[in-house]
């Protein structure tokens, strides 16, 4: 079911309008081309309608935030939902300031996310409409070990049965769930949390995979996480010293552009809850 | 004669100020820093001009664009035609957009360009005043093939001329013309389109080769243009299972590092017509 | 001593948070990661004092300066300042625009900082209120050589003292002093030059340097500077032809990522004058 997932992301090629961070907007280009999708990035509020018209899929990422990339964001984001193309939110950092919070909070308001892709003190803040996040990455107590698995998934469930959406929380076990079904994910590597734009660079990917498989946000999502764990893990293999997060970097883009529909579905490691 | 461009980049290691876009901006300054150049980016209102007058040339980049850098680009762009200092668009995206084709058709009709290096589908939005470029990347359509050579080749003539400027429109086979002689390229690799920021990259080149070649820009713009498609080659000759684009990425600065001026001489692919 | 400077920043892997310009920004939060740090970007007026205050260490960077950008950093300043959290500064490119040489002179004013890290070009435009850099780099007159040492060290010493910092002004020899004790640093390699960024992610070492030394931040300063010297010229070692600026990049992340403090105690090579 998963290498149908990135077969066709393969064979549709969608373009993929991005409103991103500019600390990893290079890395998110370049591993949706990576994948076989197109990226476009554009944030100016005068043509960003524009801009998702012409698109498949539509990412809004938090990195970075300013106002005019927040005026972009819900005018894309409301063109995107009135035109049916699926746009994926990456609220980084949310519970990090009360501007980042406010702000992924009033994009789940007037905007409907066929994806939402964050680690769990994002998720935590976008249920909660507060949060204490450290930084861009997850509070150590909000990472999701086999002990925790049972509590965390009901918590992501109920928030995914909430807004509507298909939430994909990664961090130790990455969770991906719309509420009812939930795909459990051990695929991954230390290493990913070693370079920037792991997760600004899978959210890119869940955006390519929601707009190629527009039937099944569910299964997209569950693909673009087994792919970005599964390419962890290929990329990590291949680093011997004196290889570093420099040359993982490198591979985890190699093994994303390499990576078979086959390899995904015999490679991921996942099961269904 | 395409070895005496690339070599005087490399002796004069001129300075080249670049107002481009956040997606490929790092990879524009490394190719510069590369090719022996020296990058420099500013893109406020405030310092635009001052730092123009500083560099040897200058590189403006319409990927994405916003009113604060267009305006940036307005000063630096006259400033540069007030000193002699020359100038490259690249149009990214001009066609796909009503705000990116009418800041293009603006620059176009204010600012003297040395150089507009473009894929054939933001060149024929130039041309027309409108366009339906696909994202940032040619359409299909609009690829020169040896089928459509000879009406490409006639209507890009007609726009350098009419622009009294040299276009380098690339993708398939390459032109380069000054209205009057053309370089057609048969150099590159479709690797080159699997990594973002090809495109950025050889426009800030161009920048580079122009800066240094002053008195010839249609020689600058062909060798800026063979030099970019054979390191594509050297870059995608290196690339063995497993790498994939994130070694080629690496490889094509590596090439672009280490190109001679024999060599760019010697495997440069082109006729002149 | 350095390599207690190193094993602090592993230890507590400070969260250091960046306004930085958009051009080297991934290699900065790459190398904190790379040497166990934790970056966050956020340059947004709105919430830059909030981030800070999550912080253990802060770094300004003039590159690609905005005003909206100038007025984060003072607000993030103040805040870090009245907090204790030590603010390293970065002046890119004072003395080559009226707007950066403001804006430096400014945050010099009104913000306490724990190091400044700079060329001597720029550190020459703090301390005379102007300047004529040659774009980013240091112009070749103010490169520091054994001749010039001992002059060039009054200067910065006297520079520190009056400025009440420590300025580690790189370049040539390396100078790293509180305006009494100083280091004179010979570790690094010319190809350092030849990428884009160097300079910034050696300020944003020095930031979790800073951060995770806070009681020393001369040592903190001369460990940064050692550290990327030293990764640098085991980065060139490992170049082989066909490699270049590009896999050199690649080498120079992995061997911070590497770097172990007794490496860098041993291997850095510096007398104190």
């Amino acid at each position: 079911m998963l290498a149908e997932t990135l077969a066709r992301v393969r064979e549709s090629a969608p373009l993929v309008h991005c409103i991103t961070n500019y600390v990893t907007v290079n890395d998110c280009a370049n591993v949706l081309l990576a994948c076989g999708a197109s990226p476009i990035m554009a944030d100016d509020p005068g043509e960003a309608e524009e801009i998702t018209s012409l698109a498949a899929g539509l990412v809004l990422n938090l990195g970075t935030l300013d106002q005019r990339k927040l005026s972009a964001m819900l005018l894309a984001g409301k063109r995107a939902n009135a035109l049916g193309i699926p746009v994926v939110l990456d609220p980084v950092g949310a519970g990090a300031s009360t501007m980042r919070t406010g702000a992924a909070l009033r994009l789940l308001e007037e905007i409907r996310f066929a994806v939402i892709r964050g680690n769990m003190s994002e998720i935590r803040a976008l249920a909660l409409g507060s949060g204490h996040t450290r930084g861009v990455d997850a509070g150590a107590a909000d990472r999701v070990t086999e002990r925790s698995l049972a509590e965390a998934l009901a918590f992501v469930k109920a928030f995914a049965a909430r807004a509507e959406t298909v939430a994909a929380v990664t961090g130790g076990i990455d969770l991906v769930t719309d509420g009812r079904r939930a795909f459990c994910v051990r695929s991954g590597h230390p290493m990913l949390g070693r370079i920037t734009g792991a997760g600004c660079m899978l959210s890119a990917l869940t955006g390519a995979f929601a707009a190629a498989n527009r039937d099944d946000p569910l299964a997209a999502a569950a693909g673009a996480v087994c792919a970005m764990g599964l390419c962890g893990e290929t990329a990590a293999a291949r680093v011997q010293p004196p290889d570093g997060s420099g040359s993982f970097r490198t591979y985890l883009l190699d093994a994303v552009y390499n990576l078979t529909p086959e390899e995904l579905e015999r490679g991921a490691n996942y099961e269904l809850r």
